[in-house]
């Protein structure tokens, strides 16, 4: 088995991700340098930011057509020639999808540093840059206060599950919006939000308005497109929405018509802001901290929908755009005891 | 001449605002009654806001059909039994689309508190709701810094004429975008800005990139619609958009599709707030004294278009948004020396 399987970037997503823009390549396992490590993936995390580095620059230069598909991910260093890891640490960090990283360690943190209590799948996702976005994206983006009222699209998702309950934590009054009566039914008996709309199933402005009579404080968007526009259309004086992702839009060809109800904001005094959790890099042990914490004390729920195989990683991509995931999509590519492929 | 001629409204416009929205009445000047006082009006205030007051409450509550047009104006006291105001003061304030206003004196402010050296005119413009609306947009919402680049739309109108020309007193590169040559010569050789974009004649989105390659710090937004999107686009990282106004979509039946571009708030870290000036009204004495020494130190050029004639308050309103108007779009209804009707 000394072959590195890897999904490669066959060409750039026209409209809708297929399974079609990726090629499989096998490679033999490259040889560790002086200052570099080899390490064993075991896990990717699934992330529609993903689509937007495979299309075109963003907040990072785009990927290359040939590259092995950029992704977050987790794994165990099986041999090193750098100082700062051993053989047998666990990292995390930019792990691409493949079987084995070959680095010089940038981009990659020891998850050893996180707490003794957190596995893989909470580590990449609760406990990882999930958690740290929604953290900074109520509190410091938001600037959350307690009372408020707060709705969060995407709510059943890696991110939106952990901002809802932050702004429950908080003292805040949560809805969620998600797709489908299990995810909303997770939303009200797991997370314990105040009440869930299911975008698929109810009219999401007549369902705000009459669940948010004095409007919404603050509205933690990942979706975009209509259910943005009824946000808007619900905004309390003063309200801000924090603009975390689109994923309406990603797989759109040309990007759909903006909210019209962005007029509101001027009436309504509100604010519309876009942030990038790496912004935030620097206090990310304050969001893991506490993020670890209420996990610890039973506040924090999480949920990780865990698929199996690295021959499968475009299908699972494929399942944040159908909104098939239930919290924090991942791949397990290989067992952490044994590192053997799943 | 013991007429008090009126416009009332006498439908709520549907689609673009037409002169057969209004009635033209002629009841009896009133009677001043204890605490009360009647105010001659000289000159009305023709401002894009007054389209959402007809059609729906906003941050106001919307006018009835059959009132009097709500209207900012100036007058001249003829007759008070109102403490606070004596025959002969000149005041501001609502003064509504009608020759005589008998009032409680709500809402109305003595314009003797204005700088001597400025006229009705002026008052009413830069040293009125329009500077003092670009004023706290730029360095309140806006959050300008000496150096950054800034772009405004609608900037030969009455508040973005101010707008840009506050952001180049600040030390700012400064694009406006304005419709026609002429507006566009009048801000690059009597404003002073850096660069005129004439959105009649030239693609926005080439020209906003061409000349701000850097991104646009600060958008100071009087219109939405595709200019809005072509500053989204050039934004630069954390650049902000003030919404002060909409004016590409107050007439339209059917809120017109928002910014698709908004998007790209997320990547740029950017803010897009809306707000409104009334919430600044404590505050507005340190506008007035700031914009009063601009204007005289010869930095704040002004310009008015004063049309004459009650009878042409609908068509001169209609102005506005035939963009037809270079700088504060007035209408003199009486000589303020006589008290004549024009």
């Amino acid at each position: 088995m000394n072959v590195n399987r890897q999904w490669r970037l066959a060409r750039r997503p026209k409209g809708a991700v297929q399974e079609t823009d990726f090629a499989w390549t096998e490679d033999p396992i490259p040889s560790v340098g002086e200052g570099q490590l080899l390490v064993r993936n075991l896990y990717l995390s699934l992330d529609p930011t993903q689509r937007g580095w495979m299309a075109r620059d963003t907040y990072v230069p785009a990927m290359e057509v040939g590259d092995v598909v950029r992704s977050f991910g987790a794994g165990r260093v099986v041999e090193s020639r750098h100082p700062g890891f051993a053989a047998g640490d666990l990292v995390e960090g930019g792990v691409g999808w493949q079987d084995y990283l070959l680095t010089d360690g940038g981009g990659l943190l020891p998850l050893s540093k996180l707490p003794p209590d957190s596995d893989i799948p909470l580590a990449l996702g609760v406990l990882g840059l999930n958690g740290v976005t929604a953290y900074f994206g109520l509190l410091e983006v938001g600037r959350l206060k307690p009372g408020e009222t707060v709705v969060v699209s995407g709510a059943a998702g890696a991110t939106g599950s952990v901002a809802g309950q932050i702004a429950k934590i908080h003292g805040c009054r949560v809805v969620g919006i998600a797709g489908g009566p299990e995810k909303c039914a997770w939303l009200t008996s797991v997370a314990g939000l105040d009440a869930a709309i299911d975008y698929k199933g109810e009219r999401v402005d007549r369902r705000l308005r009459a669940l948010c009579p004095e409007g919404i404080d603050v509205f933690f968007d990942n979706v975009g497109g209509e259910i943005l526009d009824a946000a808007l259309a619900s905004l309390a004086r003063q309200g801000r929405v924090v603009l975390c992702g689109a994923i309406s839009a990603y797989n759109e060809k040309v990007p759909p018509p903006g909210p019209r109800n962005y007029v509101s904001l001027i009436p309504r005094r509100g604010r519309m802001e876009g942030f990038i959790v790496l912004d935030y890099q620097e206090r990310a042990g304050e969001a893991v901290a506490a993020l670890s914490r209420w996990v610890r004390e039973g506040k924090l729920k999480h949920q990780e929908d865990v698929q199996e195989g690295l021959e499968n990683a475009p299908r699972t991509l494929l399942r944040l755009f159908e909104g098939r995931n239930l919290g924090k999509q991942l791949l397990k590519i290989a067992d952490p005891r044994t590192d053997d492929p799943e």
